[in-house]
């Protein structure tokens, strides 16, 4: 992803490997400060996944299987027990690090199966290496495809609606929702992008706005409750979300909000498209009736974070002290209100994602 | 309303007036503190309408009625030609307060009439501390007969969602949308209402919540974004708003949102009410699309405020430094998606508006 520093234009990943060096952007800091948190020890790698210095399932994945190298190189001998044993409690201290995230035990998996093969602890190292840079270099060729693929939607001067962040952040980089935005912007398109806030996180207004920043794409940030209105007055050309989970009747799951742009985008006649890569189906899920929806906590919504005037990180308190909250954390749309979906293979109506994936 | 003072429930009206004294409940201090603001003179009730300590259109034009009666009291002699003088800087001093109400304007304009028709500086004094008492009661009853007429609509054990604050705080008493949950609760309905926060600024959680709180009526906040979600799994059974204006065909025009609420309401077959005084049907107003929409400043989006945990009210940004937002403050609903128009006389389909009020 591009990132203005002093004004001048860089390319970055969400994270990268050097020298044994994990290097991620800090997610912390943003988006009112950019700063790369380099970590040396894997144990301080794993600490940046539990502190969501780096966070999104993909980003995460890729953070742990470089973690898992970088441990590797910091281990001194050539006993293969011993080495085994050691990676061992390497991989079970990122498992611990963000308990639900399913790109991360697939990241630990893979690079555990890479031990298992190995013949030394000389090639355990230069595979482990070797496969967790393929690991990113895959994950970020993955959204490049999906911008790629989902930009030919995008028409010059089109003013596009986004929920949360499906961004470079949150992956190795590009992202999804917002690769195609990116890719229709680098394919020189005048656009401009409706970013929803996103309550209660405000991944929209923190993460999604910082992002198009960067990248020098018209947007214009608005409260969640703002869509509808501009759907209705005909300033909305086209949605464009991610997803966390795709049914195979076409049904997604995504942040909470995701079903209510969807219904007014039908109401409206706007396409409504999802973007995520294939890994998102999810073959056991017949629709979304069997998605289960993740509760958080109730001071999300009733507390919020932001910096203050003197440049300090401050949570405040948006609500009564004796209030209450309910806060689900995910929706899902049902696949009627869908006009496509965008994976690294092509464009699908969410009726073909049964025949294309459930066999 | 009821208010919880040390355990004890009192009541209270959002404003009134008392040997002299215009006493408002300080909306500046909601939700964190319970505390009455007392002007003794009438420069400073005109502050408070400024600053903001009393909101809300039928509220203030209390307000006023109030402050002008304060205002004459505060005349010395018996020159009439003088005690108009005075009037009039006191008028004017009013009316630059905020500058779009519509119902301050026509509190003034009802208190200047009473001066005109006066014969004697005594008779005025007289009679501006009648009718501004006149003024605040019927604007109170009318909440009252809102509040009885609409709560039939309620059965035991409804579920209803409401959006932004159409409550006590901003009228004289009781409110509109909130009357009719009041009133419902009052009948010893056991009902649950789900408080939209209602960004940008927060009026659901900071407001609607606290006044709930109050009265004992079981609720919680949900962020604007959860309102489809509950909706879709059946877990509302009504939607119920206030209005700003109210079209002739039944057009609503209320606060940012209320048209998503309206259609995903639509969309899950759940019965939507606006709950409104006759005040704010415009016979000059044909349909939605002559309503004019006010955009109000983009730091409403791009900051929020709120109580740290210091106890200090602070601001914060929550969103990029060089970020812009765009902030319509309300939208109109069709009235297609509206089932029904409570106002003090009864309660109308939105189509039936016309032939009621259109004479």
């Amino acid at each position: 992803m591009r990132v203005k520093i002093h004004g001048k234009v860089k390319n970055f990943r969400t994270v990268w490997y050097e020298n044994g060096t994990v290097n991620l952007i800090d997610q912390r800091k943003l988006p009112y400060k950019f700063e790369i948190y380099r970590t040396r020890d894997f144990r301080d790698t794993a600490s940046a996944i539990g502190n969501m210095i780096v966070r999104g399932a993909p980003a995460i994945g890729a953070t742990a299987a470089f973690g898992m190298a970088q441990a590797a190189f910091r281990f001194k001998g050539n006993d293969m027990e011993k080495f085994k044993e050691y990676m061992k409690n390497a991989a079970d201290l990122f498992r611990k690090t963000r308990p639900t995230a399913h790109d991360l035990f697939y990241a630990i998996n893979l690079m555990d199966e890479i031990i298992e093969e190995s013949n030394s602890v000389g090639e355990a190292k230069y595979l482990l290496k070797k496969k967790s840079q393929e690991y990113a270099d895959k994950s970020a060729e993955m959204c490049k495809r999906i911008g790629k693929i989902g930009e030919k939607l995008i028409s010059n001067n089109d003013r596009i609606l986004t929920h949360c962040n499906a961004g470079a952040l949150g992956c190795v980089d590009y992202g999804t929702a917002l690769s195609v935005i990116r890719f229709a912007r680098y394919n020189n398109k005048d656009i401009f992008v409706f970013v929803d806030e996103t309550r209660p996180r405000c991944q929209g207004s923190k993460l999604t706005a910082w992002e198009l920043e960067q990248e020098g794409i018209r947007y214009r940030i608005i409260a969640d409750n703002a869509a509808g209105y501009y759907m209705q007055n005909s300033e909305i050309d086209l949605v464009i979300v991610g997803a966390d989970r795709i049914a195979i009747n076409g049904d997604i799951a995504n942040k909470i909000g995701t079903y209510e742009k969807a219904v007014l985008a039908k109401e409206n006649s706007i396409p409504f498209y999802v973007a995520a890569p294939e890994s998102t189906i999810d073959i056991s899920c017949k629709s979304g009736v069997d998605i289960e929806i993740e509760y958080r906590d109730e001071d999300e919504v009733l507390y919020i974070s932001g910096m203050n005037e003197s440049g300090k990180f401050t949570k405040v308190r948006i609500s009564p002290f004796e209030s209450k909250a309910r806060n689900p954390a995910f929706d899902v749309t049902p696949a009627k209100y869908i006009t496509g979906i965008i994976t690294e293979r092509g464009i699908y109506k969410p009726e073909e994602i049964k025949g294309e994936y459930s066999l």
